[in-house]
């Protein structure tokens, strides 16, 4: 199976936030939200396995600031880590004020992505390849290997 | 202000889930569940805090195994451990087939609210107190209470 | 056919209404409501006969209350009275403002469901006990009895 | 207050019925039909008051036949009895098979509406005149009388 | 096959519009209702062809005036040119505010549907014929006709 | 008032097309794309104008291929022409297989969106520059402007 690259499974996925997105404090329902990450980690998963693939788990999700209605959201995600049959999705939110123009982060989180075959049975996956000379690259790679390995041991 | 018990923010949240909350596989799309797991965390930090509460922090959320349509699912929550103006809710996800009887734990989560006051600023909320005589419930607090110090050791 | 009890087929569906769900005048939109009950009512009916339950009537569906926006609303469900492929599943909803714990029951209803087989017939459903010791079952399963065969002699 | 016929309140909602409204079983979720409903009874009820209208209670609600997915729902309503403040709407759910063009009431049902002022306190509404020629508008409207009366009584 | 009058395809939709259907400025999304354009052409057109079609170009889509949260929108849609396996659908959309009983005409479009066989391949559909005392029928036919024929001429 | 160039419009909406947005026959329902489209024709005349847009037109929008349930759609915006108040944006829909990866344009359209004040009233806007070496945008523009005054002369 030919390896693939950080840059190949990355993807983007952006919505303008409408009132029925709100909750009832009249911000954007955290849930609405998680449901547009959660559908970015399956696209870049799906980019890099080509394969169904489904969440076994979110790490370390964090809300850094409030997403407002009418703000358009950017979600982008990437392939960090691949193991034989899962991988780990990078996920970030970015919030963009139309009038404006004022940007920020607003969420990031891990997502722990499997592979499945026709049968539901997790599949095997590319290995990853990152730019050795990008140390944005290098460190999301090394992070994303210690969390795997770490997950990993807990459950053995 | 008066300490509350466990069990005071103990919350359901429950439905049968419909074809429209499906994935393009048929399964139910695990941002569905999410957004459903972030309205009982909710839940059960108002009963806690009984005021307007955001989700600041997802850990280890958890897909144990996958929700299909027409299944009956049920999302408990409760505060396990409550720090200054934020506490922790632990948030599971049980899934029902309705024809065999059969349940299963589909999720589990941790997640991390905040409380605010009317200017949306983080407000104090009620110390928390567990049942000594139940075992559940200190160990609960204790991994919450953990959690919640490594998190803020990080931080600073 | 094993007989089934009251209590078994109790079931509970709860949400967090959000702003998504109002009418134009701000409150809960009735309908979103009458939808839940509706599937309170089919959970409940598919927990006594184990098959797929179709609604066949409502009857006496009152509004005692408006439910609004941020309010925790709770339906419960359960048969209370058995034919021989329908029965009677009576629902009620509660709203609960979750800053001032104040509970109150919002609407009440009676569901006439019927057991389908595969083939989309009616089928035999389980007969139906309740607990000769309470008060409150016993008025439930005589008065749904009654609806049930006034009903039924409408028809004839 | 100019009394009003029962014609000037009739009113049409109609869709084309998406995947999305479908219950698990794959027909429609009885559910969005009863909110479709609600809603076709509110605007019949705002057509006569010309306020805010709420409702109150829904009687003999039944499904006649189920609706299919992709099939058009025409719901046609009308004020049939008008009270003081409140008023009966009788309302019909139509289906239609666009590729083979038969038609089938698919359900009926009884609403009873509330007009409200400002404040939310129920208002006075106009009376209701009927066709004296017309025999289905008289039958309607003493069936309304009596249902409207026969509760009325119940609740004193 | 037998031809079909202008007539025999008239539809309607409507709904009464809800908030989960506004914009961030308040004002009902542009988009909610050319979705329901959409499904009305499509209604249309199957009316007339009795088979399954689909969207294939919108012509001349103009907003007169905004349409308002609780407003009644109303759709009208009939095939107003037919050629060989496609035809012109022209679509009305009417406001209606249920207080002061004031309707305007709110958008307009032309839309242009295709009639597909069970392989999804394009299907032959009846002549339409107009009533040629109707000088609004003819004044459609007649610019359908123009639209039809010089969108084929640009694309050969 | 600073001129902007056509970059600086440039947007992207992007979705993972769900089973909830199909229409009867399984495709994705083209009224949810046309949705889309309305959104991201509104965030580029946005991007453009720092003030809340509406949509006046919609012209030549063309369907090339149907979206399938479970593709990536991608939609492209960027403001072509700018008159004194009102501009057209040009929008073009990419659908992706992401198991296959193979990427085709599924729909293009041309939006006129006019821009409004605090008082809903039209608002002067950038006047609009493109890169003279590049024969696209010039193209793009020249088109623009032509649709934008045949348009003009056709209402006077």
């Amino acid at each position: 199976m030919r390896s693939k690259s950080m840059k190949e499974s990355f993807s983007v996925l952006a919505q303008m936030v409408l009132p029925m997105q709100a909750n009832p404090a009249g911000n954007v329902h955290g849930g609405e939200i998680m449901k547009m990450m959660d559908s970015a980690a399956g696209v870049a998963a799906q980019k890099h396995a080509h394969t169904n693939c489904v969440t076994a788990r979110v790490e370390e999700l964090n809300f850094k600031k409030p997403v407002l209605v009418g703000e358009l959201v950017t979600c982008k995600s990437q392939v960090i880590y691949a193991g034989h049959s899962s991988m780990e999705v990078f996920v970030t939110v970015e919030s963009e004020d139309l009038i404006t123009g004022k940007r920020q982060i607003a969420l990031t989180a891990f997502f722990t992505m499997v592979s499945l075959d026709k049968n539901g049975k997790p599949s095997p996956i590319p290995p990853l390849t990152y730019d050795e000379d990008n140390a944005y690259e290098g460190k999301l790679y090394k992070e994303g290997e210690k969390r795997y390995k770490s997950h990993n041991e807990r459950k053995s």
